[in-house]
């Protein structure tokens, strides 16, 4: 009847794992939440447990690698749901996602980067939930030089 | 008493057709709504009807073409929104665009290109509906190099 | 028991002034509001007191001097907010920046930068008031050559 899995059985299912969220590095915070609306702070393919995707798409990165930095930013705004928000089941739908590749003047399969992140998910929410509004770009740089950046909006169950 | 003409007659009598909407590359959606607001993912100048604006506008096209690529995006997102919503007569308010020109790092002009999409909303729907907030600027690069990418934010009126 | 300071006590002490809002330059207004939420146009650090800010972050400017420009994008967020609101006051949360830096392929402190403006709001609305979720990131080039331009949403009191 339903389509919705559970977000944990699914990440486990996938060999998954949650890093912990970094601190923002300055005077703002991972995620505010309005009503139901949750807006979500760009984050970035680092992580203590992916490690750290540095360079340019289109350069330094295939658009093959460049999927796999957007599936670890896909991981860290989901951590940051997770330690936010207490469960990731409470994760009504997936709203809009802003994609930005640090890429190459030229480089063109910004697509097939995003949907790194688009694909987790799908695969982590079901497509009932997971599917999104989204635009994927390239931009000329990234903080820390990073090769990805991806921020957010969802729907989320609001608090009882 | 109201500037609120119908967007059909105001397409007619601009001259001006919409595309079937193209479907999306990926995982993801062409809008999400949630409750009135609505959230489009973005698009491109890339219609069977208008063709394909590939390119960098202050290398490749002047900012009075990339106008008119922008007003192919801006049909293009009518396109999605007629068929989503099965009526742009739903459309209440135009709240936000991001528009994103695929520009040289010197191009300064970003504001006429976007016009190109804002000129076509306050003429289909009226300067009360049409008129929207907006950031205009120049990425590095967009999908299959298009010229321009522009998404949208707007309230719809809540299903009966 | 609150920590809601007054933002023009806060801006005085500060001792910094708003401007007049520029006017859209073009087919575009300086924020929509939908019920409680308020989009505003992406803004840049131009202004009739603190001057015109062009130029590439990372080529013409350092980051220290990137940071004083988002801190002037920022004043001009409060001026447009001042100005189509009636009163600072009636803000309840910073919700979402999104900064754009102009900046040279290699850039990558992004986040110095924009601080100027994330500083400036928790100093004008208070921690509780105005921290926010964001993204930094660098675009190829700016309307006019700007240095900095960003965007917000925000919540507000309802009219009463």
């Amino acid at each position: 009847m339903t389509d919705k899995p559970d977000p944990y059985d699914r990440l486990l299912a996938l060999g998954l794992t949650l890093s912990p969220p970094l601190a923002p590095v300055a005077n703002f915070v991972g995620l505010v939440q309005v009503d139901k609306l949750v807006f979500l702070s760009g984050q970035g393919p680092v992580s203590p447990i992916h490690g750290y995707r540095l360079g340019k798409v289109g350069r330094d990165y295939t658009a093959e690698e460049g999927y796999d930095h957007a599936r670890i930013v896909g991981l860290n705004l989901l951590s940051v749901l997770h330690h936010e928000l207490g469960s990731l089941s409470r994760v009504v739908r997936v709203v809009k996602l802003l994609g930005m590749v640090n890429a190459t003047p030229d480089f063109a399969a910004h697509p097939a980067v995003i949907n790194g992140c688009s694909d987790l998910f799908v695969e982590v929410f079901g497509p009932d939930i997971g599917k999104h509004a989204r635009s994927a770009v390239g931009v000329g740089s990234l903080p820390g030089n990073i090769s990805v950046e991806i921020e957010a909006i969802l729907v989320v169950e609001e608090s009882a």
